[in-house]
């Protein structure tokens, strides 16, 4: 049995974009039910809780005695017990491993911080210079994702653990009219998020904030 | 048999940081040979090196008839056919694969921004301003990183992969005292780059440099 342990409230701007959203999308594909244990955002810094999420972050996945940290470690560990996730092949599933890897350090560190300087930070005296900076690596970034998915449909062969990771990366833009410069990899994003799992899963993050109402 | 592939040539500053370093390290600690592939800095945008590494980047790392890219990806690769870089116990495994994504997800894109900063962007209008923004964020994640290491050795149980990807990652905040401010990291960095597969894999890149002098 899993428990997805998450916030049990965010800022309204985080709603729909909190990373378990990679793992109950990962769980929604492979089929399986699980738990949710709700933390406040002050518990985060707990010495309990630092031992099982050093950073102070969420989601923290427990799948019995093992409590994990770090998305992608969370899918790697899902990916080996859920084949749907990852490819049992040692040729493909190095493959999706290599995408994994990629979204998470090749691609998310830039298109993050062209996300946040966007979304948080544009009245800063520094906004304005940065901004191109920014943008010409994170779209860089974009154009050779969006070069690799030449003759794809997704990004290692069948769907799996590496677009869930790479679509929650992209979608870190959205509203910024970044991504829809790009036709293949806009089209690789709108085919992964037209998934029921996904659906499934945004629904039910999204219903958990509106339950628990979220915080500025 | 392993092909390590690596720029021929660097700027003079990257000596010692290439990338190569965290593969050449971890072959080194598993004991394994390997021949080097050498490209021109011209050669990385090619459609044939693209189709092997995306993102234009080094290394790449052929084992047999499997190219993989990213770092990442190449030392859990290393690791599952070497067990002295990731362990084969499932939840020591996974506390191992946990702290590779944490390296590269968690720590890397933050102290990755600042030191960047530091090194090359000091004498732009914005670099003032932008040094306690960044500094704030990678000094947290140091001190997370200093705070887990408290009556650790290594990050997961014995030496492995993550520390070999966490180190290279410190290693970015050479000689500009971040890391110095925290005892624990900097014994456990210091414990990490005195192994001698660390010293025989850096003194190995760093002589290809000076046989093949490094451009500007």
């Amino acid at each position: 049995m899993y428990t997805l342990t998450t916030f049990r409230s965010v800022p309204s701007f985080a709603v729909g974009h909190v990373r378990d959203l990679r793992v109950r999308w990962a769980l929604e594909e492979a089929g399986q039910s699980y738990d949710l244990r709700l933390i406040g955002f002050e518990d985060k810094e707990s010495p309990a809780y630092r031992r099982e999420q050093p950073f102070a972050q969420v989601p923290v996945l427990h799948d019995g005695d093992l409590a994990l940290f770090e998305t992608g470690a969370i899918l790697l560990h899902l990916g080996e017990r859920h084949p749907v996730l990852l490819p049992r092949d040692p040729a493909a599933r190095a493959q999706a491993t290599m995408w994994m890897f990629a979204a998470l350090n090749s691609v998310e560190p830039y298109v993050g911080n062209l996300a946040n300087l966007v979304a948080f930070s544009m009245d800063q005296p520094w906004a304005e210079a940065q901004r191109p900076v920014l943008e010409e690596i994170a779209l860089k970034r974009l154009g050779q994702v969006d070069d690799w998915l030449e003759g794809r449909t997704y990004l290692a062969g069948e769907f799996g653990a590496a677009d869930i990771l790479m679509t929650t990366v992209v979608r870190l833009l959205d509203g910024m009219g970044y991504v829809e410069r790009f036709a293949r990899l806009t089209a690789w994003r709108d085919r992964c998020t037209a998934r029921p799992a996904y659906r499934k899963a945004l629904a039910a993050q999204v219903a958990q904030y509106v339950v628990e109402p979220a915080v500025a």
